[in-house]
């Protein structure tokens, strides 16, 4: 079987490294094109972005020359990795034109009828794909990735909520530096220091976790009715978001419910042998002073959200720790999951470019 | 006036240098000894510890000879910065032998007749000494400080219970590396990372916060009626803690109300001018990413808190950030406020030694 | 008498804020003016500056309003916290208009008319000034300070060069990420790692040891006859610049010969007693594993250099390791410095303006 | 073919796990026992040793139970991770009772009839194993593994010596914590600061590079004529020690010549092909700000020492900036490479155990 071609935009930032590295050992994908603003278009990759990613630039794109973010494409799926307020402006142009667009920008998460997805959690929410291409008349497509924080906190919740009913959250994180993208944060603002303050995360938080434990009904997505309050901050650590989660429920769990409910976790069938889905989507430890973001990020190749520490409220009913890794399971790889299983769905067909 | 002649417990250790380091500077207070374990008893002081603090030791304690952890010592007040186990067994002989223990130790924190003083909030606590020497009849008697974390917390929500009645306190904390002492926290376990775990932090922010916050009625020490759930994490930060706050209250403040009563807060009249009493215990930040630890931990010495990000709870009422200084006001400082207190309030008279 | 009234360039920078910061509390100087460029002029000081030292802009500068970077300004001295282009376009209007300028830029040092100065080492090399002035027909004139790594290097050496006659300098650097000011370093660059290079920093060393430890003689500046190897790195480290060094002498000196006649140096009489000036310059500490930049940045006051780990070399005479504190005796500190020297030497009457 | 038991020795501690992890994927040894001091002894692998690599311990391997540090375990070759004084004492036990020990401890490099490996390197000096043989009556052997910064050092200048003939070094470190093993490095000492002092490393460096450059004549290894001069500091990284140093030979390489001559080593013919034998020894780098500890220590697998910043040096000869990962290269790594090297040597017979 070929590998469908598929482009990245915003390549040369640190997000869109992330991609690269990925989709060029990925089964199923084939990087055919790069993208980048104005300063990068017309350059070879790899003089083109300053890799901040451990290792090389792989070297099957080192030697591309990076395209104007503009149609066409030589590919099928274009993966977005541009800043919300050019995403907002260019992704509709490639989808207008054809091309299945997986963004990790923020920019269309909250349209009605752009999905918004984490595929263990709500690939059902493919479903406002329909009345997408119906309202817009686009022939291609836009389907999005959640906030990084976001991602992990959804998945982690996503199986108590099924079961026991979640009404209230309170969420503190503690966010690696990557999350900001390079240069991002100064070395001077973060070296033996906390940043109390994340823009516009809290807001993303709040919000769009109810989108994705939400539920389409009548082709129309219904958010989820939990009250979230959320405290975000900025840590010196490389990569992995550490989340402090407060819990309440219609009906409170035991902890031992709730680590067995958890533990068990799988998602839907639908996504169970996706390239990059995790054998276990959540894993649960046991030790008192675990999950670390250094220790536990890699976990199910990044893919993994690592939960400890389940034990009562005081106020609410359950607290717990998650780690997340913020650029694989929260960026980069949470998109490519997305294209996996829009290609699983049917909805990507191989072989044939919006061009041709 | 002469100054007190001061003794400190556990001289060698982390907060113990702290201790070393504030007395020598103190207009009150001449550290005449400092005792320390078997280990380092007999010993040159500058010899027996490792100074963890920038600088070096006061050349006024440098050339002491460790004395050994037990009575007598040529002092009025002895600071204690034992560990909990040694302070429960070693502070007694100390009290029983006249001497006015000033502990940072948890050991008796939770004792109903021994005071746990934040001079700002409780200093009329100290009433409990009367029945602390009915009851246990020594000529001395023990005045602990609270746990580093409670003591920024109690402080930054004091001025809003007494206004608004704090009901319900959501807390998660980033605490400093200097908080586990020396050699404390391995650095191949903190760099790049996150620990979510500090045993026993909870359980002290949860309980202790609510005897700060309570009252003493009839000899009696009542409990605050607060629910409080926190969260503790170590992060790689040198100094100060960081914590998220959401409070709820019997009526909601707005947020203008929240950040006066917080601005104005000075503490009772017998705490103003005190030597190690800050102008202004609470300062509030307007900037949207302050407080930070290592930008506002020594505000007013170490000895204020900071507050900043005041807004409004999706849950609760109100979300605000605080950072304190752990081993300042957290603990050495804090101590030796307290032996302020106690000189001011008449508990110690000058000039007069236990032994005499 | 009156303070001298003095203006910083590029106030709004990181080396511009320690200026603002140490001329505050400075007993000679009054800060009268702060300039900046376009983007900041016009606007008060504390809402156009990014404050990103511990603490707040001073209260008698916060309301000022940022001049833009031309004379007139209602000062005697200026500082100048320039960038290098900048600085070579603009301090020469400056010294045109009968200012003082006292520059941390790099873009004078060279010129063989123009002092660069470190007091204790060279507070003669101001002869130069004569010749500035008859060449240029400036009305004032420009002093400038070296790098601040050099600073360090050539604080520790000068002493020992007097008595052994200096020849070869091997130099390996541990730098703080304040020396590339704000934003500077990005964090995802340097949490843990190390950058091997810093741009023109080595050439720096390299060249400016030798004019600092050269002579004046008949007006003109000889470089002094020392080859010097330098690599310099970028450590996660705020404050300090840490540098490893090997010396080759014309005769070797033992270590007891070397530890006294460092610990003994105090640099020419007019410097003694200058406000800024460290009662010891060097201080020689005895321990296995000092100096370490944490600890021993902030001796004296920041403007003494830490030396420790005197030992004999295999490959030239002997090996020691220095700390330097990079924004205060290597930048910020040491141009005031400058400026004291200046004071004292009768180069700057008190009371009169340029423009007067 | 069947895979060769092999035993860990010291295998609860931080280069212990190294090995344990490593080994658990190893093509051609299989663990067959762990053996730790008398506290973990007796206790399963997983209860007995904190975990201090990302993940968690191989699963083949976390039941085991811990054996006591004394022959006889079920394996042919033992890799030693034990501190230097329990080595002393305990390798010998394990070589007269017919063990091939590889040694990552100090303990017995410095002996004349013990070779002191890194394959690429002096492979051939495995014939001083007949002497050792002859002189000690054991039936099994001793060859041991350098100190990690010396395994970088000597790796990059090996093929430069050849050509172009070493005869002085000067050596900078900056090396990681993870050397320091665990809980070694306190965090309070190494945040935002600089260890400029690792107890017996500069020795260590200084001696054993002449050992691993010299050559086996007569069954006798003589030392390289090199001159080395060390500084040797800790920094706040992870892992990957990061080395600054000048060359002096007896004829002076070109960069050009220099660069070629690393970018081709390969090593000896019998090293090439071994499992853990990268295919590149040596990686140089052409960027101006390479190599990184972060982002070039897992070049090769970690088994690549990586070279840049190429440049003359006012001096000597040459200047260079190296980063090897020190506990996989240097360390745990380069063990198993030597034992490699003894199974392709036919010094280590598959199938037979000692005790068998």
């Amino acid at each position: 079987m070929d590998r469908i071609p598929v482009a990245v935009l915003g390549a040369t930032g640190a997000v869109g490294q992330r991609f690269v590295q990925l989709l060029a050992a990925h089964p199923q994908f084939e990087i055919t094109a790069v993208a980048a603003s104005e300063r990068s278009a017309g350059r070879r990759y790899a003089d083109a972005c300053r890799w901040v990613i451990p290792g090389d630039p792989p070297s099957s794109v080192s030697e591309m020359i990076v395209s104007p973010l503009e149609p066409p494409l030589p590919a099928r799926i274009v993966f977005s990795a541009l800043p919300a307020s050019v995403a907002r402006e260019l992704e509709p142009h490639f989808a207008r034109a054809g091309y299945a667009v997986c963004s990790n920008a923020s920019a269309f998460r909250n349209e009605p009828d752009v999905p918004l997805i984490v595929p263990e959690i709500n690939a059902d929410h493919l479903a406002l794909l329909e009345r997408q291409r119906a309202e817009r008349g686009w022939s291609g497509f836009i389907v999005t990735s959640p906030n990084c924080t976001t991602t992990g906190i959804a998945l982690a919740i996503k199986p108590l909520d099924e079961v026991f009913g979640l009404r209230r959250v309170f969420a503190a994180t503690m966010q690696a530096i990557s999350g900001a993208g390079h240069p991002g944060v100064a070395s001077l603002d973060i070296l033996d220091n906390v940043l109390p303050y994340i823009g516009g995360e809290e807001e993303k938080i709040e919000h769009e976790t109810c989108l994705l434990l939400g539920h389409v009904v009548d082709g129309q997505r219904v958010q989820a009715d939990i009250v979230i309050s959320a405290q975000a901050n900025r840590v010196p650590v490389l990569d992995g978001h550490t989340i402090c989660l407060s819990l309440g429920f219609d009906r409170q769990p035991t902890i031992d419910e709730a680590t067995a409910i958890l533990a068990k976790f799988r998602g839907p069938a639908v996504v169970r042998g996706l390239p990059s889905a995790p054998p276990h989507p959540i894993i649960v430890r046991p030790e008192a002073d675990r999950p670390q973001p250094r220790r536990d990020r890699d976990a199910g190749e990044g893919m993994a959200v690592t939960v400890g520490r389940l034990r009562p409220c005081p106020l609410l009913d359950l607290r717990l720790v998650i780690v997340v890794h913020n650029t694989l399971r929260g960026a980069a790889s949470g998109s490519i999951l997305n294209a996996e299983l829009l290609v699983a769905s049917g909805e990507i067909a191989y072989g044939c470019l919006p061009s041709a």
